[in-house]
């Protein structure tokens, strides 16, 4: 009896969420916005991913949403360096959702064409489960994590549409093994392109801002 | 109205897992086993910690519940060194609760007086949030996630009874910055015991061995 009622309400989160997601993504279509959704766990670079790409794009101008439990650390260091960043802050909940992206989007401004780069709450699990409008889930692991990531979290591995590879800078101190995280990875997600990258180095981050820009928000 | 609805059914799931985990804790006292709780983001390195506390514990002997959404690779790894170990599969919940601990207690031998370590699903934000039965909340933390962990996931330092910095190996070639982390650390939790360990080295472990079996399953 408890289950069923449980289910329920779940359902509905997910039914009502899905509606309001699809109404951000054609909102931010008719404006020539691109929408990434920035998935990873804490401490894979999720910012420092984005301060690396910005650089390296070429037409478009980069656009944030910061997603946080609590603090707006990344959200200050981002509007120091002159990028248009708005904070949301869940104080407890471990996901964005579309209701939260909704609010944020209306409270921007969008003066010309570009990429909406949302940054998730630090999480492999649960952002995982919830559009939030996104045309494009980007999802971030790490050499320092160890390869087995895809085998023990595959719902975020099945549903990213390019997945980077971070901290390779790292490779030499680590034992990560390449072959069988990719193995992993085609597991869950035939096509998914993989960029390796480093955060300290800069490397790789041309190519993934080229494949963005590549993209189209229809 | 819906608001309503599913703040009921959150106070009501919160308030059957603690009675369980009140069962849970109680049986395992009674046979002189103590609870601990490991959590951390996925990669820090769980299961690593284990292998390395185990050869320091003198008198207690280790007993192991692995938690993953999928896969048992860590389970097969433990069992192949010899170690008790019994695997959970969430297939997708981000979080252990009580009644999945106490399923799986009723299934294993507690032959002698020791340490159930139960290895959490690998989140840094939803395991905070449940007691499983454990005696002690063991938070492990990384150098290679950041200093600025504490600030944005302030519930997991908060309840912590001991926190492990693991990776020291690898601070030569990270920014770390341990003060504004232990300034993070004692904002949530005054007191809590933090140990630098390192799964590579073996750095700290027997400290931290020691410190488990100092404690109390009463």
């Amino acid at each position: 009896m408890h289950d069923v009622i449980r289910l329920d309400v779940k359902e509905n989160i997910h039914s009502e969420n899905d509606h309001i997601a699809d109404h951000v993504r054609q909102h931010l279509s008719e404006d020539g916005i691109l929408v990434v959704n920035v998935m990873g766990a804490p401490g894979v670079g999720k910012t420092t991913t984005l301060k690396n790409i910005f650089p390296h794009l070429r037409k478009a101008k980069p656009y944030v949403i910061e997603g946080d439990i609590e603090s707006d650390i990344d959200t200050v260091d981002l509007q120091n360096m002159g990028f248009d960043t708005y904070q949301i802050n869940t104080f407890g909940a471990c996901h964005l959702d579309a209701p939260l992206i909704h609010d944020a989007i209306h409270k921007m401004d969008f003066d010309k064409e570009g990429i909406l780069f949302i940054e998730n709450i630090g999480n492999l699990v649960c952002p995982a489960e919830f559009s939030i409008g996104e045309h494009i889930k980007m999802l971030i692991s790490t050499v320092t994590e160890g390869s087995d990531k895809p085998y023990k979290y595959p719902l975020a591995f099945e549903k990213a549409d390019i997945i980077l590879i971070n901290k390779c800078d790292l490779l030499p101190y680590v034992d990560f093994d390449e072959d069988f995280f990719m193995k992993g990875v085609r597991a869950q997600n035939k096509d998914v392109p993989v960029f390796k990258v480093s955060g300290k180095t800069g490397e790789g981050y041309r190519e993934v801002a080229a494949w963005l820009e590549s993209r189209n928000p229809d």
